[in-house]
């Protein structure tokens, strides 16, 4: 692909779209974001939907990551194995168009299980080429879905995904506790109870109804709620993410907000927990792919 | 209250109400059930409401059990605290009405936590009248929220709730999960394997996304997973239920299709578990009630 006058990167989730124009020399240029993720488009209308991309930030060719590459985006990009680097993700691309690439996700299996991510794997193997994050680590990349990823030699060799901000929502939108978490989690005291809780036992589902029932007995303050649910989550969350006894300190990135929560609950469980920016490393990630199939 | 030609008993919760007219021999008479719940009647819209059972099954006093003495119900009926015995509930009537009884809730405080129930007390300690289950047992009442209750000398001396149904229907209804959670789960080799996983590991939030990571990757079968899901979440439940390492039989009392899963869970722990019809223990315990209040 022919990348000599610059290249336009997209972020394309399920809900949201980034866009950023990347120059010739590697600089960030212009950028959107927007709602338009995968799932406001309409079958057929991935083609308007990249015209539209390109007349706001140029007529380039396009190297798409996320949910677009799923079986519910523009082309299937199925799934590269574990272990997986960034020249394995670029190796991997698949055309849509002449001048559009999309980025595969990424497969785990073992131990008896399996796993998929993708929109994930080229900020964390951006954040590996970029030397944020060093060949051998253990990051947590909280999310909708978290993902706990072991890096080798730097490539992803396994992760496992717990599907903590998902229940957070169900519980928040849908629940008997949806009025009680209406407010803020923060990560104060509240948080850091549920956080202790949930390293020390294992009854989730047991201790979300407490929250609820503490409150109706006067035994807990209701505007604690949300911090102290979500202390719940992400504490069992951390519980099942350090449990494979991989020692060392634990490289965090994603959304600032949760990556602060994240980082406190991974403190509280006795690691250091170091915080990264996911959207740098998404364009590091992308770039070091551009590289690789210019021509 | 005059009960010389019988009354009306109705189980009233959040989503239906079931009613029964039992005559003076104490022998179940003409009965109903429908969608009235507590959530579909209005402000100030009870009285109607209990005109309407009376229009049904006759004139008679009513003594009213379930989501009808809480906080969103007709007249709110504080819980009685633990030891609860049917007596208690008996002493603890609130009167809704000259004619109308509302029986409370119980609730728990200790080891730290707080817990509350409301409609599975009178099923409870009715099994424990009619002698269904001794003076001394664990129970298990699974629903929207299934509770695990200790009883001892004839009353409730603890229990925990855990959230079970209602995560699965917040799981089957609006995650990610919700079109592979759309048929039946039945206790059979998926359920199984599901159970056994949640006894021997305490990852559900992280299992949960596996359920679909591994129908993506062709790792599992797709019309195995709303069995495989609930086998997770109530063989979860059974494990936290049974960490308290109180020995000896389970009595499982509630809806037939979930004493079922919930005996098969509990069986495979190592349990012996013991199936019960709730709606007769319910009516024992009403009557039970019933027979303490006459004059």
């Amino acid at each position: 692909m022919d990348l000599s006058e610059g290249f336009i990167a997209v972020d394309w989730g399920t809900t949201n779209r980034r866009a950023y124009r990347i120059d010739p020399s590697g600089a960030r240029g212009e950028e959107f974001e927007d709602g338009k993720g995968i799932l406001s488009v309409a079958a057929g209308g991935f083609p308007e939907a990249i015209a539209e991309i390109r007349t706001r930030l140029g007529d380039l060719p396009l190297l798409l990551a996320g949910m677009i590459g799923s079986n519910r985006g523009w082309v299937e990009a199925k799934y590269v194995a574990c272990p997986a680097g960034i020249g394995d993700l670029a190796d991997a691309l698949v055309w849509a168009g002449e001048r559009e690439a999309i980025v595969p996700g990424v497969s785990y299996v073992g131990d008896g299980r399996g796993d998929v991510m993708r929109g994930e794997e080229v900020q964390l193997l951006g954040a590996v080429a970029g030397g944020q994050v060093p060949s051998r680590a253990l990051v947590c990349h909280p999310g909708t879905h978290n993902k706990w990823v072991h890096v080798d030699k730097s490539r992803i060799t396994s992760f496992r995904t717990v599907m903590t901000g998902e229940l957070f929502n169900l519980l928040k939108q849908h629940s008997i506790l949806a009025d009680l978490l209406a407010g803020e989690a923060e990560a104060g005291d509240a948080f850091e109870r549920g956080v202790t809780h949930a390293l020390e036992n294992a009854d989730l589902p047991a201790e979300l109804f407490a929250v609820r029932a503490r409150v109706l007995l006067g035994e807990a303050q209701r505007e604690d709620a949300p911090s102290y649910a979500s202390g719940l989550l992400i504490g069992t969350d951390v519980r099942i993410g350090l449990s494979g006894l991989v020692p060392g300190d634990v490289f965090v990135m994603g959304r600032p907000e949760l990556i602060r929560l994240y980082a406190a609950a991974i403190r509280s469980a006795g690691r250091k927990a170091i915080e990264l920016d996911g959207e740098e490393s998404f364009l590091t990630g992308i770039r070091t792919i551009a590289e690789r199939i210019a021509n």
